[in-house]
């Protein structure tokens, strides 16, 4: 008697080979996949606690989200369609100043995680303030994290100098060292917000630690001009020269870059989180997905936060990352639904370095799943489902989400929240938001 | 007594200006908008037979796709990151050579209706063959469309020569003559597949019937290239020459234009389809719609068809649409929300000749109308809705669409068609589609 027997009409293991099994079942048990056969076989072999059917479903992986900073859901919407020094100076900026507490991260990273689980994402990246809150919203919730130890040249509401985010930082990392669900990674905001003595302390620790550095790396073109003029380096220069190039590193955005520095990105073994919904909104430019790609470099998929794009809805995000892919590398062939859904959740897991632990169906990984219905009329016929996931369903669309084989959406319902109490949460902080000075 | 009055959280007119109307109610009479006021007066003022609350939503136009393809809803997600010509020539051709005729047409149809009335769309442009049958399964479905006289210089299942083009196509411009849901518009396929002396003959018949012409132009770089390679001149040179540049053209896609070319656009008053999906999708190009609307040209949105999209979420248009302006223009306030807005509404409505029957809420109008319901976590809290419509907001949100008055989705439910039914259909057709040599 196993826990868990999904059978789906559609199965997508992503790795280690890509290809769409039909009428399979995936077995659950501890957590963990234990098996992966078809159904009638399935039904010989095992008897199970939960038997689900999904027979118009395609069951994959869980979506990995490896760029937020989460708890800005509640900042969405607040200002779009502006300048971003003046959506920073004029709206975000003040609004954090005013609200960032641990009580807004609470609030701000439950309502992210549930609109997660509703659309597919069992694993997210966060880089933001209050860390620590962010990780136990996260385990309690029965969500899965990696979550940053930011670290910044100035004082924020969660630590007000260098030695105050290391140890802080640290001390979450600490806190969860023992906890399957939540790993910590260091989070030096951007070369222009971070000096040489902080990198080269991140760097060492990290070393030491074995942790990944995450980090927002060539957003702009001014980002990499204006670095040129104060430091007569492109930003990548400067961390080549602090040693931050390595495969632990996750630099997020990349929209510019010369034919040398992808060359370089690969050689580095470097992960790259291409964000393109922001990317397009903000105006901050074109990454050349395609070129990375084919130059070997591991590309993962990334919303950003709330308020720059405005959503966590990565099978959007699947969507626009293959279709602006195509129009900037001028080929219908570049970033394929395969791809798509190949750096939405495997390249995802291994930037993350949690390449040996989710990230595809296979034996003895993690049952992070996402389950998506296409019986739905705008993803008939399904010729491909490989196709329809990427390019016509919708995040209403996803009816189950399993983490570590614990059922959190089911049949489309949230399992570890009342989302009408969160709904109202979310709208007395609104309420309170609007009403003060 | 009057028909329906809904009462709605926010309510966007659009026009004669845009701006959010809290709390307010659209009375409707006889198919049109007879009053729009606050809820608590219009319960004094009115009694309705139908009194709709949507105490979560917001009301706004009816969408107006204005591009499609709508029976290629059928071979959506059918062959996918191909290079285009082999898309064409070892997919799409060969699929429609096999099964296009009235069934197939007539399936297309209902399925496209079906997934744009579920998104909130309540007017499409068509252009495929058999606009006929198109018309018909619209007007018995009581959806509003303008149907495309296709001519186009070689032999379809529609028609063998252009004399039957037109001839067909005129015939079924009389037939509708008198349908208040159905206009019909000239349709010449693209510069580079009908000859000079059609679109004399199309220019000619257009003016006397006072008919929009609506075109493919200027698609991709390879298009413009081609014609003057082989004419000396590019397509819109040609089209003007012809005579074809008026208010009363539709040029759809328009991705390869020089500043001097925008300014003729705008001194012609010619009418631009943006289809951002598509045009990334396949790869075509980037068209400058920011420099468009500052220009003045009237700029509307349209999915194209689902086999290169792959759907007709014009919501999800409008955020491609907005986003993708902003990068293309390097400036985040391109295409605001609000501009999104317009195009999918108003700019649509004018572009087809239908300005002053949709395509606002205001008094005289049709009542084609779209409602949303923002009380999903993803589109939580509200800080701004017409933010929350374009940026975050999915088609399944949509709760709510009357056209002409009639309430064709109520409360997520087609009321004019029995979904479990044409889903059964699409899989039957699918599977002899499959099936077949």
């Amino acid at each position: 008697m196993i826990d868990t027997l999904i059978n789906a009409r559609w199965v997508l293991p992503v790795a280690p080979e890509f290809k769409v099994l039909e009428n399979h079942s995936i077995a659950i048990e501890h957590g963990r996949i234990i098996d992966l056969l078809p159904i009638d076989e399935a039904a010989e072999k095992y008897s199970a606690r939960h038997i689900i059917e999904r027979s118009n479903h395609v069951v994959m992986p869980g979506l990995i989200n490896a760029h937020t900073h989460i708890a800005m859901s509640l900042f969405r919407g607040l200002a779009d369609d502006l300048p971003l020094m003046t959506w920073l100076n004029d709206h975000i900026w003040p609004a954090e100043a005013s609200q960032i507490n641990p009580e807004f991260m609470r609030l701000g990273t439950q309502l992210g995680i549930a609109e997660m689980l509703k659309s597919g994402t069992t694993c997210f990246h966060d880089m933001y303030f209050y860390p620590d809150v962010v990780a136990r919203t996260a385990s309690d919730l029965g969500m899965r994290a990696t979550v940053g130890m930011i670290v910044i040249d100035f004082p924020s509401a969660w630590a007000s100098n260098a030695d105050e985010y290391f140890e802080k930082g640290l001390a979450v990392s600490d806190e969860y060292k023992t906890d399957p669900l939540i790993s910590t990674v260091f989070a030096p905001h951007a070369p222009y917000t971070v000096n040489d003595d902080n990198f080269k302390r991140i760097v060492a620790t990290a070393y030491e630690l074995e942790k990944p550095i995450h980090i927002h790396l060539h957003e702009t073109e001014s980002e990499v001009s204006d670095s040129v003029e104060k430091t007569g380096q492109r930003p990548m220069q400067r961390m080549e020269n602090l040693g931050v190039l390595s495969p632990d590193l996750i630099a997020v955005h990349m929209t510019e870059l010369s034919d040398e520095e992808i060359e370089k990105l690969a050689h580095n073994g470097v992960n790259v989180v291409h964000c393109p919904e922001s990317n397009m909104k903000l105006a901050s430019g074109f990454c050349p997905v395609d070129k990375l790609i084919k130059a070997g470099v591991n590309v993962a998929l990334g919303t950003d936060g709330a308020a720059s794009n405005n959503d966590h809805d990565m099978l959007g995000e699947m969507r626009s990352a293959a279709m602006l892919a195509k129009v900037v590398a001028k080929d219908a062939t570049a970033v394929s639904a395969q791809t798509a859904i190949e750096m939405a959740t495997i390249n995802g897991a291994k930037a993350l370095g949690l390449g040996d632990e989710i990230g595809s169906l296979e034996v003895d990984k993690w049952a992070d799943i996402c389950c998506i219905d296409l019986s739905a009329l705008n993803t008939q016929p399904v010729h491909n489902p490989v196709s329809q996931i990427v390019y016509s369903a919708s995040a209403s669309q996803v009816s189950d989400v399993w983490v570590a084989g614990k059922h959190l959406l089911n049949q489309k319902l949230l399992t570890n929240l009342d989302e009408a109490e969160l709904s109202e949460d979310v709208q007395k902080w609104h309420s309170n938001f609007t009403e003060s000075p």
